[in-house]
């Protein structure tokens, strides 16, 4: 493509010489010439007169560099979204059929162009929607119905009860039906033991919804584990029993959230944050990195810390924390200063 | 069931029409007439006159709502459990026999109503016991040896030298026995580079030990990781090699143990806490959600926090947190008010 | 063999009968007589008198102790590395060729003397080097370029596009090259959605990188993620999209790698400890464990805590942590001291 069909193409300003090919995009810091690159982030600003690629697609009101061409936008996002996929069309997952490698439970109803890969288990009783692919090696159990344009990776595992919606991702390796984990303390003579809850619900994916790598979504004693439509999840992400996140919210990597917790709609929980078990976290709520949730969170408000309180106060506290050594010693030379004070009052002298 | 029998089932005082019939059991928020429910939580108060259920299981001594049908009973826990598999039995794990597509290599030995899933893989000289169950897609190395009664879930990994009791389960992608995570240092010219220890020892899983799902336990290099009889593991646990975990313990999801730790018996530990290498634990123990251990902790002690801390101790403290930046400004006030005292002390005014 | 050999064997200086019969290595807690064992850690001092092993592999420098038969050496890890190698060999892994129960697609190209395990999906214009191993249930996609001389475990996921080196170990239940966590919000009437930006980038893992199991690996949008030779992931880590990793670097269990972070050479990062997007770490600096970074790192740096912080600060304020609910209090005493002295200054009496 010539640099003023891109520009035309995502709807941008060109700066630069309209006939100039284009052959594949690059990292701002890696890419040669020929190629267009775009400047995303503040830390690459050193790279913006440094690439060597041949156009950079910058946001509107980003400041000229000599030298450098430029296609102005509006979303630099969603515009490189549409540039990577015309420049590299997504290769559509293998429509393969139904490998004979694979074993399919009695009264399994597959709709039409459902493929199935090498060595996939299917349970009893299960229904696949059309157009969904079911890759190699992952399990799916009984009695569980998947949608239609659903993705499941290699190696997945979907336990018997799990219902998913339309145009559904499992990432490789994803447990979906785990049982939960609770137990019940018996009396085993002196000692006491722990006996299992038995898990009879199920979990509940809707539409959208899309998990990682390695993550883990388990069933309820009863009723459903529900994530709502078009929540994102990322991987290494545990999600216990009887836990219901809203539409539309973001749950980074390696979160965990304990069970019967109730997440609103649009919230972002960031990387290793926690949530404890019967914690209600209200619609818009932002949870930071790392954050050990405590307490209900309200909608709206962002939090951070531990434990996490809103997050402008919290960041303030945290960041005194290193002057804490100093803070002890200027409380200790104060007291040495103010003991005499106690014994001859100024107001008697 | 009719209310009557099932109070007389759980040994409960029924309050209500001895006749009612009872179809299900359901969450109190969910609950429709026809219905059982319970209430479990303080959280779900409202719920208890709100509810739609027939009946609400409670706790002996909670109060009467009038208008709302109760059974009062000693142990609200059991008495769920006993009623949940009343009403909806646990269908047996299918007893498939061992599948012509799986693979068992030389000299294994399977006991009586084994099964063996399909594309599961079993290495040379194992045992498995009677009526343990290996489903679809699991992996067992060489000689392993599992008891009786187990559960290994689809895709499960367990590498050789792994010895497992009986009534263990194992659960789905949890990987038992990789090599631990040791390297020795290596000068290598200018540079240094690591080489993997070797890990030549074993993980032992005593009986009743229960694994949840991703969860990693590492083999040791000499001698055995070792889990005792009835501890409990949830998804996404981190166990090093050569750690050491006693009996009926808790580790909940994301927990993380370093190598050569010593747990104690009856432990519990909460999501996403962290022991580094080395350290013992004490029986009875509790260690809060998110806790770093930093050295060792005596036996009967609740710590949480980062270093952790006594919990009373270090809950008061990080609950001043927020309050840092006011005491700040607090000590500031002080010095402005304190300079010249020392210059003109008051005494000699 | 006897003592004599096996201080010949280390280099190191007997204290003991020579002619004495060693017939393995064991714990120093577990040793019997007739086995050998080493003093690793201060914590088990006190075995140093007690064990009953027929000799302690000891540092140069360590006190004698009376009646305990001593081998001293220079390097004590790397002298046990070659025991264990010694007395228990590795027996290497099973050369099975290529399982007739695998599925190979088209123009796969395999080098000399590879192993493909039984269940192992391959896709097309995959190549892999001569003598690697590829274990039971992995999954290798299609354009996947595989060394020599590495294992991929059980169960592993290894998507397309992605570049692994020589010697490269991948734990079972890992997963490389799943798509990174990046998505463009979407207005959608009213509301907004979601929508997963195209990830068309690969993985990169150099020679010599080992990851442990169930970690995962995501793959950038443009370019690639980049693990650089030598360096050494645990289990359960999570690299996002667009990561770059040093050279000999250690990642520890559960750590988390944020979108586009970059990582220097010889760095160490201990578990559970989280690094946000974009950030940048400069070589040989060591993270402690649970940390939260929040902003770069220089090389050479030690920090701990959140914020991350240089570890001795941070160590220090953390320490004063149990202590603030005392400081508050003297802070307290010290204003009801004060505030006469503001209405009635000394040196206006």
């Amino acid at each position: 493509m010539k640099l003023k069909e891109i520009a035309e193409f995502v709807n941008g300003v060109l700066k630069g010489p309209a006939d100039l090919d284009i052959i594949g995009i690059a990292k701002i810091e890696e890419a040669r010439p020929g190629e267009l690159t775009w400047f995303s982030h503040p830390r690459y600003k050193k790279w913006l007169s440094k690439t060597q690629a041949s156009c950079v697609v910058v946001l509107n009101g980003e400041e000229d560099v000599s030298d450098v061409n430029t296609i102005k936008v509006e979303n630099l996002a969603v515009t490189m979204e549409a540039l990577l996929l015309k420049f590299y069309p997504l290769t559509p997952l293998p429509a393969c059929g139904i490998s004979k490698l694979s074993t399919i439970g009695k009264n399994v109803n597959t709709g039409k162009n459902v493929s199935i890969g090498d060595f996939v288990c299917i349970g009893y009783e299960t229904e696949i929607g059309n157009n969904t692919i079911v890759m190699d090696g992952a399990y799916i159990g009984n009695k569980v119905k998947i949608g239609k344009d659903c993705q499941i990776h290699p190696n997945a595992v979907i336990k018997e009860d799990v219902f998913i919606g339309d145009r559904v991702i499992i990432g490789a390796g994803t447990v979906v039906g785990s049982d939960g984990f609770a137990y019940n303390r018996i009396k085993d003579g002196e000692h006491s033991k722990y006996r299992r809850m038995p898990h009879r619900g199920g979990v509940i994916l809707e539409d959208d919804v899309e998990v990682g790598a390695n993550s883990t979504i388990d069933k309820s004693v009863i009723g459903n584990t529900i994530i709502k439509k078009g929540t994102k999840i990322d991987n290494l992400v545990h999600i216990a029993h009887n836990v219901t996140i809203g539409e539309n919210s973001i749950l980074c990597a390696q979160v965990g959230i304990a069970g019967s917790v109730n997440i609103g709609n649009n919230v972002v929980i960031a990387g290793q944050a926690g949530v404890p078990d019967h914690i209600t976290v209200g619609d818009n709520v932002v949870i930071a990195a790392q954050s050990g949730v405590t307490k209900d969170i309200p909608a709206g408000i962002t939090v951070s810390g531990f434990p996490a309180r809103p997050h402008m106060e919290s960041n303030r506290a945290y960041s005194l924390l290193i002057d804490l050594p100093d803070l002890f010693k200027r409380v200790k030379k104060l007291e040495e200063q103010s003991p005499p004070r106690r014994d001859v009052p100024c107001k008697q002298q």
